[in-house]
């Protein structure tokens, strides 16, 4: 340095990346005995919290929405505030040959919503503080949530409600586990991204009837649970920095970002918004905008009466998809080291052409009309396989605030060289699960299903 | 593994990292006798160069652009194929309080370009294939480039002018050292993003006159050169996996994605291509069209003639710049680790809201006619920089094939607590250039300018 230049600030150099995490993240998997609650009364202490709330879910016509109305002229489906989400239409074409082009409704919700956990260690293992939350879409209504669910809206209060609990420590948050935007249903949305966002308190925290502590064993219990930890809480989980256990790779890092640089050029999709009611091959009726061939989803409406919510009735739309999905890694163990076969998925709503979604991502009803053919590809390796090769599986709901019954089954399959060979097709590459912990550090990378897969895996491995 | 599944495949895992390569960048650096062209003599070959091709380019009113022409209705300028890229109008709103909003012109180029750099050893030290490129917009026209600048209309030869020389290796690459999606001009682009991409090639290259091989070292001695390094060569290097020299930074890792991403949420940028008749404040005369007060940039047109270009003679619009720019970095060591002080910007033209800039970036002129307490931040600090605090200075051009004379002052200047504080104003962080080099991996992490800055602080340092 020159001479003039300020004397250099004494401040030490801190390490840049958290020596001390994966190891702590480790413990927390590895200990089933929370400091709190007993595994085995997590579902009592969920079945007491649906009795302690009144929730109910009734389909009502579009015509019985409250404040919710569709605009005169684009058909658009919105809130008189302007906020919360509008159903509007998408128009998506990729280029190719033949060119496919589509029209759809499509959520768009272009604030960024925080899906945070709070984490603090007791007896000096983490638990996590997990809620209780009542979603209208959800089967089962009452699932296990983030400490802090809220949009953006829900923070700055519109709708004029009650604030949110622990919403301070993630607005101003202490010590940083994990923290990046990620995509939402890309199918479904129109470029939602919210941030993932876990952290780490020393202080104290009150507590409170709706929400418990747990450690990390204890949620990957649960997540081999049908329809127990809800998506939002899945995909936050699936930021933890989690030690890569494995020695190496089929292909190193810079391969795989290659590869999927390469993806992205080499499609060109052209996405907008257009009106709702111009959107063609959908059709508005009283109760529901359906697809002509009854297949995708149905826009519909409910009413909801709540006691915990933070108001106590109102009434909104829902997506509600057409049948069970179906949402599968195939894995295989390559040089002694388990991949996951990726699929780069261009999805209509994505911000960046595409990311990496799971080896099958479908509903197959959509596709019963469909010669063999022209299936999802490796649909029928995952439902033909037999139950010892099936190393997960669980049926999980995505989010409950926008999405009816949105429930598909999750599955990890072990497949062979010759359903899946260590050179697939173009578009699908066998990632490591540390490859994948280290992409979902960053946003654009890996999408909201296999964003759910990769929480399985944590909790499949322990 | 259960008894049926394949028995597993006997591929070896190789590291995810490629342990090798920092120390053969480094040695690459090191080196300033090439095998090939000594560094005295980089600018007497380019003279050469010059002077083996004609070059001429001037300045023609917009009705004499042929294949271009003015949409009746839309106003937009494009080209009748509908390729190269189209001159539309933009309508951004920066939510707050106040709202910013503003209207302007701006270039839509959706397709993807490859920027592509072979790199080869020669005595054991990694050369790379630099070029002697002509394009329009340079002052000094003739620049070292990238072997291939690519845009999907020269390779698919829309133009139907020779085939790239050397583009092979990049779209089958052989050993890939970086490959990225990364932004162009946020404030002149639409969302344009070009592959950066370096590979590594074992085999022989064929050489050409306008090509040369040269080593890092020799690289970086031109970059402290004005007007040497073009833009598209600059963005490349800047990819480099260098190695990280420190021990540690201000921020952990964790802390710099944390600050990203909240930084991400918290402005509500809303942007859309508009018709460039509409936009407002922007006049179109017979030879360009200039924003109302003479700030900002014109749109122009150009014949231009030369002889080593794909095609002999063609004409097109360029934006040119109101003056020329100011791009600097200020440094500071704290816990004896150089640090750069680095801006979340917001630029109308970026994917995703926003990317990490230079500490300064502008063109002063702009700002002429506002107060001091309007002036770009940390812009006087720059200014007011004695030479010894100056540990970088050089003209740089922007794409000069986009841009006319758009040259901007690139700095790197020493500050010290009192101009520039550890914790700085909202929207500036502290990060090492480890940290850069690890942002610059992953597509909307730093924005073009940050980039060039990047590419000189390894000059800087070696």
């Amino acid at each position: 340095m020159t001479s003039h230049a300020a004397s250099p600030v004494l401040v030490p150099p801190r390490p840049r990346g958290n020596a001390e995490l994966p190891g702590r993240l480790a413990l927390s998997a590895a200990t089933t005995a929370g400091a709190h609650l007993r595994i085995e009364d997590v579902h009592g202490w969920l079945a007491d919290r649906d009795r302690a709330h009144r929730f109910e879910v009734e389909r009502i016509p579009f015509a019985g929405l409250d404040a919710w109305s569709f605009h005169p002229e684009t058909g658009e489906l919105g809130h008189r505030t302007g906020r919360f989400f509008t159903v509007r239409g998408l128009r998506a074409r990729i280029e190719g040959d033949p060119a496919t082009e589509w029209e759809q409704p499509v959520i768009e919700q272009p604030e960024v919503g925080i899906l945070g956990i709070l984490a603090k260690e007791f007896g000096g293992v983490l638990h996590f503080l997990m809620q209780a939350k009542m979603e209208p879409g959800n089967r089962n209504l009452l699932q296990l949530s983030p400490t802090v669910q809220a949009t953006r809206s829900n923070y700055t209060r519109v709708h004029q409600g009650a604030p949110v609990r622990y919403l301070e420590h993630f607005v101003r948050p202490e010590r940083v586990v994990a923290d990046t935007l990620q995509s939402e249903h890309g199918s479904w949305f129109y470029r939602k991204a919210n941030r993932n966002l876990i952290v780490e308190t020393d202080g104290e925290v009150e507590t409170h009837d709706d929400f418990c502590w747990l450690t990390l064993g204890q949620i990957h219990a649960l997540l081999r649970w049908d329809n127990v930890v809800n998506m939002d809480a899945r995909t936050v989980l699936s930021c933890l920095p989690f030690p890569d256990a494995a020695p190496g790779a089929l292909h190193p890092d810079t391969e795989v970002l290659s590869w999927i640089t390469g993806e992205r050029s080499r499609h060109d999709v052209r996405t907008e918004l257009m009106p709702l009611a111009q959107v063609r091959g959908w059709i508005r009726e009283e109760h529901r905008i359906r697809h002509e061939h009854d297949r995708y989803f149905d826009v519909i409406a409910v009413r909801v009466r709540a006691g915990s919510r933070e108001v106590t009735s109102w009434t909104q739309p829902l997506f509600e998809p057409r049948g069970l999905g179906v949402t599968a890694f195939l894995t295989r163990r390559i040089g002694g080291v388990p991949h996951y076969l990726v699929h780069a998925r261009v999805e209509g709503g994505f911000l960046d052409t595409l990311e990496l979604g799971p080896t099958v991502q479908c509903v197959p009803g959509n596709f019963a009309h469909l010669p063999p053919d022209r299936q999802p590809r490796f649909l029928s390796t995952v439902l033909a396989a037999k139950p010892d090769r099936i190393r997960y599986e669980a049926v999980h709901s995505e989010e409950g605030g926008r999405f009816l019954n949105a429930e598909s089954r999750y599955l990890v399959v072990e497949a062979d060289e010759e359903e899946a060979p260590t050179t697939p097709p173009e578009g699908y590459r066998w990632v490591s699960a540390g490859q994948l912990t280290w992409l979902v550090r960053h946003a654009h990378y890996i999408n909201v299903q296999a964003r759910t897969l990769l929480a399985c895996l944590y909790a499949m491995e322990t």
